[in-house]
């Protein structure tokens, strides 16, 4: 093992798998790290899906317990992209092994898991990181320059939807994700998550929520046909929120807007400006100043591919777009970094906790009917 | 007074009396009716004000006072522009001396007046109408023909928005709108009643609400620059909302979405399709539909300017758009229509009565603080 | 026949008579005049057609003989509203009675009649104007300031596209527009004149052209579907250009565009800045500035409803929408004014030569395979 | 060397050697290919760049001469990313040696260039492709299945333009691009040669054409800032065109489009349908189709995601986008397909000379100020 390299051992060889696997591969193509990552192993317990999955993307050795691969000499950083439920086994023992950690969202199934995960990361003094990767979105990395810079000033209004419509489907059949116990949630846990993210990132802390969850479509085929399971994640969720510094929130859900396919739009409206952004177009952001002359105020849509963008620099020339996948190049390539130069890494596990609180309010809220204040930090 | 004429006496000579003099004048040039409107009567308590309007409209007479305005004789038609707090007492005086009456949103200042006005005009047998003009956009009238159509199938979602930001700027200074008993509301009752309407043309009932208001900027100065105005209508309300069907919903009004002008969404989603409007590209509507072949799909723009959509065979070739005021000329004909064939007209009184019961349960919940069930019919 | 008043006659009623009796009734209601339109007689010699006309609009009197109109002690202004063949003798006859004139684009059905009456207007001194209605479309009024508060800079592409698409139906019967002898001339004529006159209007002088014309479908059946016509008018005809300040253009117009209904796009492209409009969102424009912030460029949609906007504050609040119709208030309301105050008002017939000049070398440019030069003023 | 490697030595370590190589590594991470790319030898005059380079993407040896590259046993695939007036020699002599071949566009400083690469790759019998990568953006590819399978009909309009910006700014210095012996064109072969190519892509072959070109900055500073260099390479392109089946085509290519960063527009209209595309939006093809209800018709923003799509099951769910790198994938993806099955692809270098055939015409063209013929296959 050398200095600089830093050896990577995931879990999960699934859609995170892939995205993650890709972002190792590629961020010293285009960033300066101060050290390589090394694919040095993964883990799945389907020994078939393992073995494609190493193959593909050069995973050097493979695990099939997860136990066995946290405790590893030669892993550094253990990346995990399981099924919610193992989320806090994986990560308490693999920061207690002294490995860095990063996690998928949402970081736990409830605060309390969450907050086991942060203080075995802290105890263990390890790196520990959040994959909300869509703050490294090169358009809301701008977001929050502007809003830091104090070009929308004061915010009055945070109103986030987040649509997908694979579900609107009746014959699309049960999976793992619509059971609550090892999904964590549905559309709250899986969409939700990252608006609540977001919200935090460019406005602030949320106090309290009011919100309502539904399923739609209670009864679904099982996957060979023959049984029928019944729906227990949500199939959408909703909520108002309020901030602690004064503005409002409003915040929706769901795997039913039909012909939406992954639609994550925010709109933050400011006493001097406002910004508006969809991932759909993740290359564009949408702003209005009020500084402008009178005459020629009106939403600006920036195309966030210059070199003077965040990430862009080091990508292709204006007007050449990235994708979603760069997100986690960015995502990974700040946290190599990060490990690298033992300096802490946003989000981390404080974050996912804070999230996991505002998530966990807005549950008990949808339960009894009223708003619901977001436990204090 | 002939048979074929309909004498109309206005009461209010602002904004809306400015909206409704003009379709008034126009509505004849481009739609075949069989009885045609005549200006015969403006009233306003400011004479300079009524001088004005008469003189730029046409208006043959004048009137001081609406109690004499309503009881004449040559006025068949009773079109309240006033402030809200005036609605209730013209109308039922308006009605009980058999006149039709066409009343400007919000109805009233909450239900109880909204079901007294609606009682009246039942009680004297005259055609009622609460002037919902967006009902009469062509886009959303050609929306409620794909909603009834099935095009879209069971609704899952309704979400609804209404930005303005004339009141984002801290010097903007008090008015009789930000004082909650002349105005009744401030966004809520000027803006949410819009689309709390339009959530009833297109989806059906409101269940149950839940929501919350606010007052972002609490002083203003008066307008003379002397005195400090209290601001107690609200700068922006937002709920969310259970349908009858099962549909969920989310609102959102305010006057502080800096850069948004008078800017309507509608976002239906459906189990067969889904539908998109914004009222600053009032000539569009989106409308995906699953029925699409499938590698087809996609939300497609209609430009709503075709004779055979609605409305539009009065107006010009396809593509000359029409422009707000036009809603406006759309109300007034099927008004005048209705009251020469003595049919009903929607929508009407009952209309306005349902969307102040769901106003008035949003205002109770954001006291409360939780869900407040809407009375039934 | 009082001060304060001009009266009116119109020849022609079909189309463009209908929206200009639309904006003689309506431009006072919004505009402060110093002198009142009177619909004082209507012109047509298919009697069915006028007397309709005349009823619906409220045009005082009918007459059969355009030359018995336009030598009418009781008339001020003749606005022509015919087809293009009939510009010439009905224009010339006006000016020599003494009338002002307005007529309909294209002024003439080539350079020389264009240069006849642009001399008769003179020679008479009378007001004299060609219907280029899109110069008030209140977007491009302020794409013009723009332009000359140098906004944009030193211009280098003028690209200007007009899509229409109602001929691609190839059961579209023949009509007198596919005549050349009538019409003049078919998408050359009637739309490339509309983007000719704004390249002027935005721009300056084009110096050299060379085009392409094709007509598509060579054949079609006559209305009463028993005979077959001979296209002769032009589907479509693109050309490029050049411009006297050295500024490329292109310029495309096409009744065979599938889709797009009324679609005008402009594309201005300067040292400064870049300017961007479409007619069938006519109240939005989108400017670029190099001005701003290097992290913040981007073309901005400017809502063009304001008060601080061209022709705006005459009309409603910020955000709700005018039409098409409206250019033609706003054309007719400075035609009157001009004549009150006895003052020039453009676009007039020079402008109409100088377009007429244009489009004369495109059509030659097009038989000859060749660039033409446009002649100097 | 093994069956199932394809060896590959890259000539140029520019932008397009960074596109490609990243092509190379990521190509089977992503979909099953026969043989696996290896990343043999990397080739530049300049020792620096290509040490730099050759350390970043893992190219294992360096060359300094392209000449030597070429006859390298251990090498099967050429690919020239080098300035154009390289191409032919590189071309030529890996072909002969045996060489299959990938030639970044334009192909060749003119169409006789370009025959005599045709020549020698066919001569040799080796596999050779033209990068126009655009063929393989999905939403492209997509658009050749619906024209391929008649949904737009019989094509009367094909428009299409490349903006960028980069040289508004007077201040950007003379680079090798501004010099037409070395870089063979500026915007026109640079720019036009996409839009040339997928006009055959989608239309079909070019008969004539008529253009005309532009330098707007006759001269620019040298990169040292010292001397002043004369541009010869042009800004600007534009020319009309005329396809063999009857379609009407416009171009438009200028480095002059302030603003636009890498906006390339394409519009068919045809007599069933029409498409919309702009590269700066490559996941989105915007499709009409006459065959919609009459009431319903309108552009339909397909979003190309999904797994139907050309290419996207390779890719991430729904609505996660790709960007423009990814088109680079999926052309080396379909070369070493076709090099393991001893199968043609396309475009080839026939494509690149028939490209350049039109090009050279337009220069021409311009030249004489008239049309010129493209010359027949």
């Amino acid at each position: 093992m050398k200095t600089n390299e830093i050896n990577v051992g995931i879990v999960g060889t699934q859609f995170m798998g892939r995205a993650h696997s890709n972002a190792y591969l590629d961020v010293s193509h285009f960033f300066d790290l101060p050290a390589e990552p090394v694919l040095r192993a993964a883990c799945d317990n389907d020994p078939v899906s393992l073995d494609a999955f190493a193959r593909r993307f050069g995973w050097q050795d493979k695990e099939a317990d997860w136990a066995r691969m946290v405790s590893r000499d030669d892993v550094d950083l253990v990346d995990i992209c399981t099924p919610n439920s193992l989320h806090l086994p994986v990560a308490v023992a693999a920061a207690r092994a002294g490995k860095h950690v990063i996690c998928e969202k949402p970081l736990a199934m409830d605060a309390d898991e969450a907050r086991r995960m942060l203080d075995a990361a802290r105890e263990a003094d390890v790196r520990h990181m959040v994959a909300f990767n869509y703050r490294r979105v090169p358009a809301l990395a701008l977001a929050r320059q502007l809003v830091e810079q104090g070009k929308i000033g004061r915010i009055f209004h945070f109103n986030a939807v987040y649509y997908q419509d694979w579900l609107v489907d009746p014959a699309f059949p049960m999976v793992w994700r619509h059971d609550k116990k090892i999904g964590g949630s549905g559309a709250h846990g899986d969409m939700n998550a990252h608006i609540v993210d977001l919200a935090r990132f460019l406005v602030g802390e949320v106090e309290a929520v009011c919100g309502a969850q539904e399923v739609f479509i209670r009864e679904r085929k099982t996957r060979d046909g023959k049984g029928v399971g019944t729906v227990t994640a949500d199939d959408a969720t909703q909520f108002l929120a309020r901030f602690r510094d004064g503005a409002m929130g409003v915040f929706c859900a769901t795997r039913f807007a039909t012909g939406r396919k992954n639609f994550l739009r925010l709109e933050l409206f400011g006493s001097e400006g406002s910004l508006v952004f969809n991932l759909e177009r993740l290359n564009e952001l949408e702003y209005y100043s009020r500084g402008d002359e009178e005459t020629e105020q009106g939403f600006r849509s920036i195309l966030v591919t210059e070199s003077v963008h965040p990430y862009l620099k080091a990508w292709w020339p204006p007007g050449h777009i990235i994708g979603w996948e760069h997100t986690f190049i960015h995502e990974i390539g700040d946290l190599l970094l990060a490990i690298a130069n033992h300096e802490d890494v946003k989000p981390d596990f404080y974050d996912g906790l804070r999230c996991q609180q505002v998530m966990d309010a807005v549950g008990q809220s949808a339960e009894q009917g009223r708003w619901v204040a977001v436990p204090g930090e």
